[in-house]
């Protein structure tokens, strides 16, 4: 089952605002209002949900508990994802800092740098460790997740002594720069700054 | 013209490494060797730049000079892009601090926050304004863009206050919520923890 990447985008983002409504006291949604809500067409909502066995009540819609708890058994992990953070400068302190990085779902239990000042102390309460002890520290600690978040002249170095160790499962990288890893781990980049040239190419357009 | 989002996406993705390459001396470069680079396909980059005009020479390739010039016209803004940040906490700060986002193409002018700590202040050597005077400031700073950092529960209201200004064109949105802007105005939703989701669903797969 290979889906694409915007779906599981757009069903993380029904599964967050079904989570909303239900804490809100709301029993059944419709498409269009699910739809109005994320700024997607109706059609695309009931298409997407219909592929995951989800069909709404005609003049009624979703029952919102129910569509709620399936969608969170798709998206839910088999156990807490272990995740580790590779470089605790700006952006790194950002992400750990951000409430929605530590969940029931998943959390950040390790930190990694080169920076002697940071290594051996803990950060917001998570211990960072020298990035040369990486493959020992992830394997007894269980990391399935790594958060790469160092400068692009590093990026590459640091995945090659990370894709080493055992049982790490996939990467998020937000360095701006491609990375290459063995073919049995995942890579999703997040580059910021290709979002914001994407925004003014648009805005170029328009103008 | 309406080029979907994942092709622009692609087109900064070739821009930033022909201008590494330029810098490395590479005269010519093969759309076999771009797609290895960036893990895309090789007809992949030939399709993306056919549609732009640039036809490589079979055996040979592009001319690295010339098809950089000739995406840095298709990016290129007008002007420089001025771009205002509203909301200076751990996310806003790490983008303040993060060098690709000030470029000849854009940077940062104007900072707006409610901390009364902050306003008044330079932080990182650019003003902060009161959320309260955004309108105004806008305006008097030809802001082009607005780059929103504050957390999900502000952003509506943060949005309402400034999609009134005059020559505002786009959001970029770093916000974890769906935020609702007249339709004169681009958004793109940069959603850390939604990116964080897609790794995990896919990760889930594999196992």
């Amino acid at each position: 089952m290979k889906i694409a990447e915007a779906t599981v985008a757009r069903l993380v983002l029904y599964h967050r605002l079904l989570a909303k409504l239900h804490a809100e006291g709301q029993k059944v949604v419709s498409s269009q209002e699910m739809g109005k809500l994320l700024s997607l067409k109706a059609s695309q909502v009931r298409k997407d949900l219909s592929y995951f066995g989800e069909i709404g009540k005609r003049g009624v819609g979703y029952h919102v508990a129910k569509l709620y708890e399936h969608l969170d058994d798709i998206l839910s992990p088999p156990q807490k994802w272990r995740m580790g953070l590779v470089g605790v400068g700006h952006l790194g302190s950002a992400l750990l800092g951000y409430k929605a990085f530590d969940t029931k779902k998943y959390g950040i239990e390790i930190l990694f740098d080169n920076d002697l000042e940071k290594v051996g102390n803990e950060i917001f309460g998570i211990p960072c460790y020298h990035i040369d002890h990486a493959c020992r520290i992830i394997n007894e600690n269980n990391i399935d997740v790594i958060i790469l978040t160092v400068p692009s002249n590093a990026a590459q170095d640091c995945v090659d002594s990370i894709v080493k160790c055992n049982g790490l499962k996939g990467i998020l990288n937000f360095s701006p720069t491609s990375i290459i890893v063995p073919e049995d781990i995942l890579v999703y980049n997040v580059d910021i700054s290709v979002e914001l040239e994407k925004l003014l190419f648009y805005v170029k357009q328009i103008m």
